[in-house]
């Protein structure tokens, strides 16, 4: 009778843990879509393909040695063990650590299914991967992006991953003391450090600006998807943000995952009306694309510390982000840094801002731990992947030719249209 | 352990809202992708941009005063207490309220997070609003919608919440005896009622109706969307309903939440086929916009009841839904009442149905009740809709220049087209 | 008290239940999106059709008569009972069921909502209808498919799933010794099998096979779409296979399910990056199609035992998939087997394959049960469809007139195009 009790804590916990991995793995349909909106039909089936195809590198990755590197332990490269068939020796397990638990044992956890920690965890990896591809579309190659793609996913990020939520020193040198609970800067940021390495390694787009400094506006094909991208990112934030809380089961940790999924909710709400506001006071328009970005901002912007905020600060943290938005993109433009979907101003300028706004909050989280933590991933990230980005340009080259790109790389690329019925110009 | 059972079952209704509230934030995206599909290409941008702005603004509004006016309690506005700080008090009163339930006092009730409430609670908002967005669409102003959207989520709708979910007293006057499980009345009419004004407010499309009172069928530009948004809310619908239990914890209310989704499946079913075959009979062809709002229309007709029918009298229920659509799709269009979506007659004209249909499985509903409980609604959410659309008009102006009509309110007002590359034409 | 416990353990059950079918159910709209992304703008509405009106068919048809042939009991059909009218009976018998468990009795199973088991079951018979209308798309009458989709959700999947997940003997004669976790064959097969016979029926579409044996590319109007259906039914797998381990509340069986979580998750990013390096070796393209067909036999090949085997093995197991979707789709263009989708590849020889992959890590499991299971249902499936297609050809004909077929039947058969403004020509 006890057991079942305890049986039923370890069942929901997990149960929990999955609902909220298989948010964050729609997330990864969000980014598609919001990429193949936001880019020209002529570049559609490519953009979608690297999606595609990086989810499945980045689980793949991160099953055969992410995991491992990121938080040790991992049964999962060699292991040939079925996870189901583990059922005994983890019953065993959580037996004993609940009679800890129990007994009042320090740091004895509540446990759940090692596998649904893994499926949460690898879900992350693809967000940190799917934000790079947004900002060099339109003319890398496809398949040197993929082999950054297992880089990225396989060593990179797990690495700093590491470092963070795994708790480990920094090359044995130090331990970091920076808090971020569900990841605007080890996700968020680290994706738009991988990003704008990728992006320097590439230059912009040809024709984006202009000889005398012109930046010229070049219009997604396809808005629908970009707006439905942004729902599908919010609904998945909800188990991004909300399954970070780790665990559900007592009345504590229940009222704390509630509070994240309200306090997300009203970040992204504050971030949406704040970019609309400022956009319409900028251009004279209501902008649907920076009203998107500031949605997505806003959501960034709460994830380094969705639980501790009240509502209302949390829906004018999101507001910032959505402020800052706006005029990251126009400061990259400025200094002619092309990114197609502003996935470096929405992930990584608003993520710093997300790190820094813990301290709002949190009387725990030091400025300088913070800080520290911040330069730690962005150098990491970004030395290593100018490094990677390089070695690929070497090898293969990261960039389509000037004809493939005017023509568009789908048919060089892919060998198909996204639209074929529907373009009848280039 | 006692407290571990207690704890567990606040987890679990609290996850259960949590999840459910998220499928129905997700029907914001179900709103806006059908309203994107049944719309000209010229209107798809800022169609979208009143949709992804009218749920920012639902969810801030409702933040800043309309959960308190619907419910009271509100700590929200002025509150800068964080939620999850008040676990500790929450887990008093958590100890204390099952305390009673065990020993049987009456009312006790089975606690859970009220962070999760209220975000169940936000999302019903929105779906209120996103139900105008459809009716006035192609030729409203945008600002002046989400002028009214402040307005509408903020005050009229938890105004008419409160005297039904929030068991207030209607001005001091009367209470209501009014049954609505989830709202086919008190959110889907109500959302139809404001439509209803301003569309009247605003008058039909030009060339939507000729001068010999012949009707021209404007298509839409993107029919898959409109299917998608279609499945999305059935899909999110399950939250809606199932969510509207308000408990899951003991056998009888998970077999209610159980029962709930087979019957609000079957009601959508139900709809489908019969709109399908009516459509099929007065037109000669299987019109799939009449198959889509025969689906939301069966949904809509169950939501006032979703519990009690057995499924074969939800699926009734649904298809009774499903006919009248069609009709009444026909005579709004003959009364010169330009509803491009058709939202006042799958919200309204339905909505009315699934309230009366309560009658045919709930014994504890009566006629007069439920009659005067949609007049109450009615009358206030038209009366005071119509004076702000009034208020609006002086004030800005509610309809577009003909010749930003003429030239698609995407560029007037958004200052972008949503599908750039694929129409050659105006 | 004692009782709390056991009543947790039902509404957890229950809600793990319910959320699955919640997320097969939105896989309906991820058939539908593939669909429409892959066949021609022409024939669009028409597809988008005939997926909304099969899942209201088969939730329909399964209440009516499915669900009693499968699985007998069925109070649904003649039954009027609300069923959550039925909860003192029901706790009666939890109570009842649980006390036999504790006690040890064999065979006691932790019991749940039969509403929910029901709302999970009805879902299923959905998704084996809409394999068949991809294959079939393009060229084949609206009401003849619907006609069909009747007999296959009310009868045909009905009589085989009794064989196999009912337990029934087969016709009287023997039962099988069949071990088939989600339904690699009794869904997936038995889909692809009447999707064959309707193609066998109608033949390819004008124009797919040139006099001198030429394949012709016919290439999908939105690719978009189709990557977002991928991204749907990926995520919507899931609550396939998850869902079908129909008990969470322990901690086995919570582990197996997070065990079922990852290795779809794996077994489908093995298929889709085996399908794209397959096709770029074959093709010299990263052909999108075939990467999204790749995610997708990945998904299948692991749903007959997604629980025993290692994730690596997952991940093989669904690049084999993936391999195996290639040469088949090749394999199917040169026997004139024209299916737009892919379908038959997909559904029909890699189910085939996932069944016989059971072998390889479930050593109950017997080749010869296998062998013979497959080809019960797929003779069951295929014999009976054939007869029924024939039939339905007799009556009214299963194909559309040449002219109709070249105008698109969209116009034909739903009288409105699904893309009105973008197409310029047929």
């Amino acid at each position: 009778m006890e057991n079942n009790v305890y049986e039923l804590q370890y069942a929901l916990d997990t149960f929990y843990f999955l609902v909220c991995g298989a948010l964050v793995m729609w997330m990864a349909a969000g980014f598609a879509m919001l990429e193949a909106g936001l880019v020209r039909a002529k570049n559609t089936t490519e953009i979608l393909t690297k999606n595609v195809a990086l989810f499945a590198i980045a689980c793949t990755m991160y099953l055969i040695c992410g995991y491992q590197l990121m938080y040790g332990g991992g049964f999962f490269l060699f292991g040939t063990d079925s996870v189901a068939s583990m059922t005994e020796e983890a019953v065993a397990g959580v037996l004993s650590a609940q009679a800890d638990f129990r007994n009042g044992v320090e740091d004895a956890s509540m446990p759940y299914s090692g596998a649904s920690d893994f499926f949460f965890q690898v879900v992350f990896v693809a967000t940190a991967m799917s934000i790079v591809s947004g900002a060099v579309a339109e003319r890398m190659k496809l398949w040197a992006f993929l082999l950054f793609a297992v880089v990225m996913t396989g060593v990179i990020y797990p690495m700093e991953g590491g470092w963070t939520w795994g708790g480990k020193e920094v090359f044995g040198m130090f331990t970091l003391e920076y808090s971020d609970y569900a990841g605007s800067g080890i996700v968020h940021m680290a994706g738009a450090a991988a990003a704008l390495a990728g992006v320097l390694v590439l230059g912009p787009r040809k024709g984006k600006y202009g000889p005398n400094g012109e930046v010229n506006a070049i219009p997604g094909a396809n808005l629908p998807l970009a707006a439905l991208g942004m729902f599908i990112l919010w609904m998945g934030w909800f188990g991004f943000n909300g399954g970070s809380t780790l665990q559900l089961s007592s009345i504590g940790s229940s009222n704390e995952v509630a509070s994240v999924f309200l306090n997300t909710n009203a970040a992204a709400s504050g971030g949406l009306i704040a970019a609309l506001i400022v956009a319409r006071i900028m251009f004279g328009k209501a902008d649907l694309t920076m009203a998107v970005n500031g949605a997505l901002a806003g959501l960034v912007a709460i994830t380094a510390e969705p639980a501790d905020p009240s509502p209302l600060l949390s829906t004018i943290i999101g507001a910032v982000g959505g402020v800052l938005v706006v005029f990251s993109i126009l400061a990259l433009d400025k200094m002619k840094i092309d990114d197609p979907v502003g996935a470096i101003s929405v992930h990584g300028v608003v993520g710093i801002w997300g790190v820094l706004a813990v301290l709002l909050s949190d009387s725990d989280a030091t400025f300088g731990g913070q800080i520290v933590g911040l330069l730690t991933i962005f150098v990491w990230v970004f030395v290593t992947s100018l490094i990677v980005w390089f070695i690929i340009k070497a090898i293969m080259g990261v960039r389509v030719s000037e004809e493939e790109e005017f023509e568009g790389v789908d048919i060089s690329e892919c060998g198909m249209e996204a639209y074929p019925e529907f373009t009848t110009g280039k």
